[in-house]
């Protein structure tokens, strides 16, 4: 791991891009408030780190009862969401359930003042989201984003600034939002948070989170079904051993919570659940066949796969980093196609350039 | 864990169930001499566990660096599979790599004495091994096994007697087993090594195998290519999380290996992969045409295995003990039933009836 402490200019402001690991030193960004909704486990944990970095952050929950304990950790705690947009934060991070995005929203609109706000969220999918942030009206200031951060408990007692370390977050973006909107999201992570940004649009995030988790969620499930549908199913448990534990370990968790997220990603689980199932045919068929080429090039396909999880658990992991310039006139797609290197952005070189570490290269 | 220190009557011969996760203490079988061909991890450790509870046991390696620890450890070992014949050991346990296994065998059958000894082995497809076996002209003195142990090491230097706690062993017979051989083996199993059987012949074993672990592997392998050939691949390994690490990580292990494994059980695989390709389309199709009664019936179906691994998982597991009694014309078929119930065999309550424990019912 490389510790970034590189001194580098960020338009006029003078920055320091922190070790990545680290969610306790200060950040230097007190030129930031920060709002959040929601105090659950994604939304107090970024709450707390934030206040720990020394951003100022002001945040709103559904219930007062995390409070009292937010407040003695520095977090200005209001009552209302129009208190909240009132403090003109620079960014508000819906942190709320998706369930309940669109009253929140209908709730903001009035009250947000777009000239001073930039509104993002923290959801698993970011088409959906950015439907509802339509419906409301709040598409001008709107970025998505979705950090990979999480564990299997929630609320505010689990919350902790830890959460977030080394985490990278998914920010999405249109063709016509603006640079200035996505350049203070960014800021928010890569100084506020000290994490990576990848910056990606709608499509392409709920299509790679339905490739790496929502697809795979349904694939175990089926191995579930296979094996209960099976008349010697006793038999086949008994000999189960690591590969059937871990392969089946996501579809013992709440299949109701499964089906929300695969149904909130439909169409991409779709189109993958049939490629998978022709590439599953095609072994079968060389299988039948004996069709020996087939098989070494199903077998050596993922190899570059199996060479980048092998490089990521050598010990002695250093991510080169580099400056990486943009067109302002198609910034989003210069900054996909440097997503799509496998690089990560952790800060600013310039005005039209970021600083990357490349982290996830296949 | 129900303790089994029941005194029951084996015929004529007054043995004791000992506690399946006990490795070492003796186990009062001392009438039995063991032989090992192979003293790898897997023979190795048998070996080992066997002498430490007081079972006579003699071994064969093809190469003789471990035998100056192995006597050591009271393993008596022999410079040729003929000395081991001669010794007439009531079981030979084949521990050898299933590629030397049509070598050994030429070697063995002009030396072993089928009146003294039952051959069997630790393979981990039975029908492959049985058809060497038949080939070599030894099928009569032959009743397959297979144990749930082993781990990612390998070789005598990792051999360890605690590779077989708790552990379960299928043994696989044919309608023309002699129930002597079988009961031999599950002695050998119950008594000698302290663990579980389940008796099934090799169609089903084999089937079980796949549904489990071969057809899983494949499974895993389809993922990382799906994702290799995608050109967001980076964003998607950048994103990825504990789901997709557990549902890829036995395709990161040796290809050449799993498709060795593969082709072992070529037709079973292919069924098996022919079957969830009909499941993940069915759900592509549900996604596609909105059908929520597929949905439902798809994430309902599963239930008895989440339940299943729920009540396993419980602190308080408590498994029921019962005798079973079998028909000596068709114990095959009423030992096939009581697997397919979950019942594990830990002992014998009669010439007619196995002690079970319900273990793997679904």
């Amino acid at each position: 791991m490389v510790a970034g402490n590189d001194n580098v200019r960020n338009g006029d402001v003078r920055v320091t891009v922190e070790n990545v690991h680290d969610g306790t030193d200060s950040a230097g960004m007190t030129d930031m408030t920060v709002g959040i909704v929601g105090l659950g486990l994604i939304g107090g944990s970024l709450a707390r780190r934030l206040v720990r970095r020394g951003v100022r952050t002001i945040a709103w929950n559904h219930r007062d009862h995390p409070y009292a304990q937010a407040e003695a950790d520095g977090i200005r705690c209001v009552p209302t969401l129009a208190e909240l947009a009132a403090a003109k934060p620079a960014v508000i991070v819906l942190c709320n359930p998706l369930k309940a995005m669109p009253a929140i929203l209908a709730v903001l609109k009035p009250v947000l003042d777009p000239a001073a706000t930039t509104l993002t969220d923290v959801g698993s999918v970011k088409g959906m989201v950015r439907d509802q942030v339509e419906a409301a009206g709040l598409e001008e200031c709107y970025v998505g984003a979705h950090p990979m951060a999480g564990n299997e408990l929630s609320g505010w007692q689990a919350a902790d600034p830890a959460l977030y370390d080394d985490a990278l977050w998914a920010v999405t973006v249109r063709d016509d939002t603006a640079y200035a909107r996505c350049h203070t999201v960014m800021r928010l992570i890569t100084e506020g948070v000290g994490n990576r940004v990848i910056v990606l649009n709608d499509t392409v995030h709920d299509q790679a989170a339905a490739l790496i988790s929502h697809m795979p969620h349904v694939v175990a499930t089926a191995l579930i079904n296979q094996l209960t549908d099976d008349p010697n199913r006793n038999i086949a448990a008994a000999l189960a051993a690591g590969s059937w534990r871990d392969m089946t370990r996501v579809a013992l968790t709440d299949p109701d919570r499964t089906r929300a997220m695969v149904d909130e990603d439909a169409a991409n689980v779709e189109a993958l659940l049939r490629s998978v199932a022709v590439r599953l045919t095609a072994v079968a068929d060389a299988l039948h066949y004996g069709d020996d080429d087939a098989m070494t090039r199903f077998f050596t396909d993922g190899q570059p796969f199996r060479d980048y999880k092998m490089a990521q658990r050598s010990a002695t992991v250093c991510y080169e980093e580099r400056d990486v310039p943009f067109d302002p006139s198609h910034w989003q797609t210069d900054l996909l196609a440097s997503a799509r290197r496998g690089e990560h952005i952790i800060g600013f070189a310039s005005d039209h350039a970021v600083r990357v570490q490349v982290r996830s290269a296949v």
